[in-house]
């Protein structure tokens, strides 16, 4: 069975390969094809943008496609960035910028009121027009400065609930284990196994 | 591990309770509470009619909750009845006065251009906060007059692709086998078992 990534993200791609690596699914990304569809984002929430990107990539290929969408949630922002914590600095989606406007935002906060949750959907459209899609969570608070350069996105900012260390100090497996998208990966996992 | 349906259609509640058979899972319904909350129908779309029963669900009692949002969409009615397919004749949700409405709006248009699809969503809300949905979809035609007495809603008036009797003429068995509702639940029963 083939699955088709719906992201260029190479960070994305390397933690769903990770948990998908599944006995006879072959796992196909935007370099096994020469032309690849233009992956919107003009959803208002997680879940919007994460099944039009799978969708698409479902129509264009008629294969099936897993999407991810993801958010960092800060309470004493009123949830920002959320839908936009890609782009939070600008359209050019660079995420040490993205940082440096969060720390600054949440400069003189203190510890106590830096609570945030990372949240994730991963959508899987099937060629049949079946549509699966999985929300989870990872609770936890904005540091003050960066610490470690694993992961990617804003995984350097961000502690984990129970831990002492950034998501970027973690293995690749650690992360998987406890985070937003390794969650709902799994519950993906689960539904690609019993398809398989 | 408990599960509450998010539903008082006792349709719903009889295919869900067959689908969701698994040793060490307690299905509950609104029979088995003193109060139960107000489930309002309030989305646009059938995913978003499914997250807020479920959501409120889960909220109220602290516990895993079910929910299902379905719709029959007929292409020569520009897929209405859709998300309002259970109030199509009114708010009373009367399915007979909503079928009459159905075959009313449909007089005269020819069998190849009656074709249609029941659409069900199934939300599960878990009380940490992780959400996953399954959209799918059974495809058929709208007959010209009632047929067989089991199922519910418009079963009576829709032919599953591949049959020649109506959805209401099948067993609960073989319905579940073929419907949107059965297809979703099937999903929604990997990731319980997954959990168990």
């Amino acid at each position: 069975m083939e699955l088709v990534l719906a992201t260029k993200n190479p960070g994305k791609i390397r933690e769903m390969r990770k948990m998908l690596d599944l006995p006879g699914l072959t796992v196909l990304t935007h370099r096994d094809f020469d032309e690849w569809p233009e992956l919107e984002e003009t959803g208002e929430t997680l879940e919007e943008n994460a099944v039009i990107k799978a969708e698409t990539v479902r129509d264009h290929f008629g294969l099936i496609a897993l999407a991810d969408d993801s958010g960092l949630l800060v309470d004493a922002l009123d949830g920002r960035p959320g839908v936009h914590s890609s782009r939070y600095a600008g359209p050019q989606g660079d995420a040490e910028l993205n940082m440096d406007r969060l720390l600054a935002e949440l400069d003189g906060v203190p510890s106590p009121e830096r609570s945030a949750r990372f949240s994730c959907v991963i959508a899987i459209a099937l060629p049949a027009g079946e549509l699966q899609v999985t929300r989870a969570e990872c609770e936890g608070s904005i540091l003050t400065v960066r610490e470690g350069s694993r992961g990617f996105g804003y995984d350097p900012v961000f502690c984990p609930k129970g831990f002492d260390c950034s998501m970027a100090e973690l293995s690749l497996e650690e992360k998987n284990s406890i985070s937003h998208r390794g969650k709902a990966l799994r519950a993906a996992r689960i539904l690609l196994e019993s398809m398989l």
